[in-house]
């Protein structure tokens, strides 16, 4: 295999069963990813990419590497996949990356972006990629209790069990930003277990709208018990945002 | 009669035939608002719009009025059309109006906004309301060519046949502004033709593109010949942007 390039793409996660295929899963945005480049290519192309996304999450940055013998111009590449990829999802941009690069690897932090949308007149142009709850949010007691999720905890309660063993996850940040509209959560992390940002998100939420007391938080941590954490907010309201890699020799 | 009401709308045009409901027409905006209404609020209910969209073309405003003998509050009555209205219309206020308030009687100018995508990465989440050009523009000679267009002036080569005897319209301003992947334009007149807007930005996109020399202009509108004017811009990318009333005693 000649090259291996990285390619940051973008979609709008709405009709999509997530980002990986796993077994039997049918219509993920990687299944598109492969059935296009591969027949655009004339290749058995596998795609690799830096972070999964849930049914129905989107990405503003997704970042995928796969190998070619393929010695195509990259600005080609990009326009002919954005020609012939559903519109849904986009290619921003092709780069040529070092040949050991592995998008899934060499990915040590994510940052998902959660939108809330707080009018009580409801979203319109932007109502596919909000969570309308329609109320305003206490942000002063939800940034107070976005703390208690900072540093290297047990995100057990956080979750959604699917038999993993560690479950021990870092969050470095949880930035929220209130606009006219909306409040969005960034929270950056090193890696996430299944439905954790999302529901993170719920008892934050929960906290805002002052449905639940800081000392149930401190105790999901001390017991990993799912029943003491918020609800697993909507997926309409997440975004893959950044992934950021390791620089490796 | 004893209340009219004056709601603010906006709505995403896209699965619609247009606002106006005429003759058979199925499946407009107007159609939907009054069906909605007049189960709401158990009368016969009569719809009159500001302005008339094309199928296809959004509103970020349009204003409606219409006369009840309900004394329903006006907030309820937002937030339980906003209930059940499809997601795709959205009432973002309800005033009490003068009883003798028409809105399209009463509307003396009106400014449309029309979004071309010029960036080389297809637009994503904005795909549904931009016209995708794909290419840049040459914006100085857009704007030096949009002076042709103000003022009062027969817009018949700029205009759909329908027909219609008068042909004389006012536009009084054209503004284009330029983003890292967008042309916005707006433009303001007093009323408009079937279609003028879009053929007017039509025509913009050529002089932009460097296919149309100005001289065509002003021979389209001393000869009133639609071939000699632009193509028609497709109606995702406009949107009715707002309506200016009298003040009528």
């Amino acid at each position: 295999m000649k090259r291996n390039l990285k390619l940051t793409i973008a979609y709008d996660g709405t009709r999509y069963n997530g980002f990986q295929r796993l077994g039997d899963t049918k219509n993920t945005i990687q299944e598109k990813l492969e059935t296009c480049i591969s027949r655009f290519l004339n290749e058995d192309i596998k795609v690799i990419g830096a972070s999964r996304t849930d049914a129905g999450v989107h990405a503003f940055e997704q970042i995928i590497n796969f190998y070619t013998n393929s010695d195509i111009d990259l600005i080609e590449l990009r326009d002919k996949l954005n020609f012939y990829l559903p519109e849904d999802i986009v290619v921003t941009s092709v780069e040529e990356a070092p040949i050991n690069f592995h998008s899934r690897y060499w990915v040590v932090r994510k940052t998902y972006l959660y939108r809330i949308y707080t009018s009580p007149i409801p979203p319109l142009f932007e109502r596919n990629y909000v969570y309308n709850l329609g109320k305003k949010l206490d942000v002063d007691r939800m940034k107070a209790a976005s703390k208690l999720f900072i540093g290297e905890k047990n995100f057990q309660a956080f979750s959604k069990r699917t038999g993993k063993k560690d479950t021990v996850r870092t969050i470095y940040d949880i930035e929220i930003i209130e606009t006219d509209k909306e409040v969005n959560i960034y929270v950056t992390g090193n890696s996430f277990l299944y439905n954790m940002v999302r529901i993170i998100v719920g008892t934050l939420i929960e906290v805002g709208l002052h449905e639940r007391e800081f000392d149930t938080i401190i105790k999901a941590f001390e017991t990993g018990d799912r029943t003491l954490s918020g609800f697993t907010a909507p997926p309409e309201g997440l975004f893959l945002y950044k992934n950021y890699f390791t620089v490796k020799k």
